[in-house]
């Protein structure tokens, strides 16, 4: 569609509604099983504790505050309580100079773009990696190098030093990867943060579901190993409620100026009012209690998810075992395409998003992300069977 | 500042720390009477009746889809209520496929730079113009022509058929423009519009301030003379809060597309948390209690203001007198440089904003924008008497 009033920029003109997008619309009707939604389980929405919170401030002279301008950086306490957080977690020593409130991760990864990329810059990317991502970055024209990745992640013995030496950055997610589910092991965490000082690469690790691991065992983050080379973001929208938007970036402080300035002129600042809601909510340690009760959850429908998986697919058909997250990874025999795939099982009312569109380069057509924590389980079953019964 | 661990883009290397942001600074000091920033007034900010909608979502089952993600064009009855009233006030025909809500209008704008502006593309703009639209189109490299304006704005007559044909779009704040306050006359708007429609020029029509009319007495938009040769900005941050971050963009369907495409990449979507209160709020008619008394408090200190700039201004000095919105633009004897003035000025605790940073061409330095709508009448007093000190 275009017209004579106007010519949409190359970057605009070349941007295609994404695979996500089209298939959320279908899942919107009751009857359909969905597995395609990255949406988490209003189960776990805190109502009754943000309630109190937007009590406390709108009955105190913090509303005005609340709903006034801001500064960019973002609600200085919140801030300050990332620092906290990560400081004691990953044995960092940060400021709130090293931290900036976004809204939502998304925009962590769009202003990165901005910031990193012109036409033709090198960025790495994890194979396959989050959709998102790489709808973002490519506005901005990068060239992709997909770096070869297996169960445990990517693999940094195949990211050579001359390859790592071209790069703008490296895009990865350590933990519970969207689409994957996968967990980069310790061992590759300390490799990679090795190679990246060796050959002064920049590390993009995004992390929103770092806390939604099952055992409560979490690795050290990259940042951990090599805080001058890495840009790490959180998320507040697995964890509290996605309906705020509110993400945060930590990196050097003079990288964090940069995006300070580019989110000046993308949305002034991100909104006052969700930062001290979620501010309120956090505080004295909530999260301590509400975590483990998203993780037990998300951990039994996984559990289940996989068995119902062991009892209904044929053999030729993989897929991963996740220690967290959100995703399971299915790979099928080599000679289906889940997009075909995809249309009959919507047939069925069954949904899930087909693989290919998150590889940067050298698509796979055998691959599907499936969700599960919003399906409760005797949807996930009967949806797993009519799967495997297409496949069949 | 730069690190060997990463290099800019150029266009984030070319970004510079916005004059305004510097200042903003300063006049956070509690004893510095700030003319210079652009807050409304936190004496408008409706409360008690925010406290309530919250109060509505929460008690019941839409506290789950307030806190969930939620569709990148916004909460579906906020849109209708966009469409609604547009098409009451401008005898437009949109449908809610003529809406995309955004995270503020800033957004907007650089959502619009996004998909509009290639290296080179010609821009057309007032003379002086809003500095934040100016800071998020320059990241993507546009080539801008200033269109002279006065006192009733920009002038349609200086605007060529060949520069309206070579242009990509021009933007415009018909209503009590920032930084100069002044309003497009009605006849000059019906000039522009056709103007545009003879040219296929597209126009921005940015117009945070259009209900803050001191009369009420409004005029038609340049959207409601030109609809297909329109995108329009509206803000919910000048009559409701802007803490909460929400505007809407309205145009062309297959405009609207695109840009949702761009924002799915932006951010995802506006929090569907803050979308939904202000439905809550406004959705039985409040804003046309409210949106008075926010005119007549702006008008009164506007007013005040004026008469102090006659009482204390020496004679070389002239001034906009505005009919409606937050600023007062100052033009001063021309060997004056007013960034050289604030200096002055901040050591004696009084601020504004120097109006060089508001020309995309030609920057003219003897000019300086006041706000007014913050500042209690004896300060206002205070103030003016001292700046009027230092410009004598």
């Amino acid at each position: 569609m275009s017209s004579s009033m106007w010519q949409f920029s190359k970057r605009a003109a070349a941007l295609k509604s994404s695979a996500i997008r089209e298939i959320l619309k279908v899942t919107e009707l009751p009857h359909v099983i969905s597995f395609a939604g990255g949406l988490p389980s209003p189960d776990t929405f805190p109502v009754k504790k943000i309630k109190q919170a937007v009590d406390d401030i709108m009955n105190s002279d913090e509303a005005f505050s609340a709903l006034q301008y801001g500064p960019t950086e973002g609600y200085k306490p919140l801030r300050q309580w990332v620092v906290n957080l990560i400081n004691q977690r990953e044995q960092t020593n940060l400021t709130t100079d090293n931290v900036l409130i976004v809204t939502g991760s998304q925009q962590a990864l769009d202003l990165i773009g901005k910031a990193l990329i012109d036409k033709g810059t090198k960025v790495l990317v994890e194979t396959p990696t989050y959709l998102g991502g790489l709808q973002t970055f490519t506005q901005y024209e990068p060239e992709y190098v997909s770096i070869a990745s297996d169960e445990h992640g990517l693999n940094p013995d195949e990211l050579s030093d001359s390859v790592a030496q071209s790069a703008s950055f490296l895009y990865t997610i350590p933990n519970f990867q969207n689409p994957t589910g996968r967990r980069l092991s310790a061992e590759r965490r300390k490799k990679l943060a090795d190679k990246a000082k060796a050959n002064q690469l920049l590390m993009i690790e995004d992390d929103p579901y770092g806390e939604l691991d099952y055992q409560g065992h979490r690795l050290p983050s990259l940042l951990s190993f090599a805080p001058d080379n890495t840009v790490y973001l959180g998320s507040f929208s697995k964890i509290l409620a996605p309906g705020m938007r509110l993400g945060y970036v930590v990196g050097p402080a003079d990288f964090i100026r940069k995006l300070v300035q580019l989110k000046q002129a993308a949305d002034l600042h991100t909104p006052s009012y969700t930062q001290h809601i979620a501010y309120h909510v956090i505080k004295d340690g909530y999260l301590g209690d509400h975590i483990p009760k998203i993780r037990e959850l998300y951990k039994t429908r996984c559990q289940f998810m996989l068995e119902q998986l062991e009892k209904y697919m044929p053999k030729s058909v993989r897929w991963t075992k996740p220690e967290g997250g959100m995703f399971i990874w299915v790979v099928l025999p080599e000679h289906i395409d889940t997009t075909t795939l995809l249309a009959e099982a919507v047939k069925n009312n069954v949904a899930f998003v087909p693989g290919e569109s998150f590889f940067a380069t050298h698509p796979q057509k055998n691959c599907l992300r499936l969700a599960f924590v919003t399906v409760p389980e005797e949807r996930i079953e009967q949806g797993i069977k009519i799967l495997a019964d297409l496949i069949k």
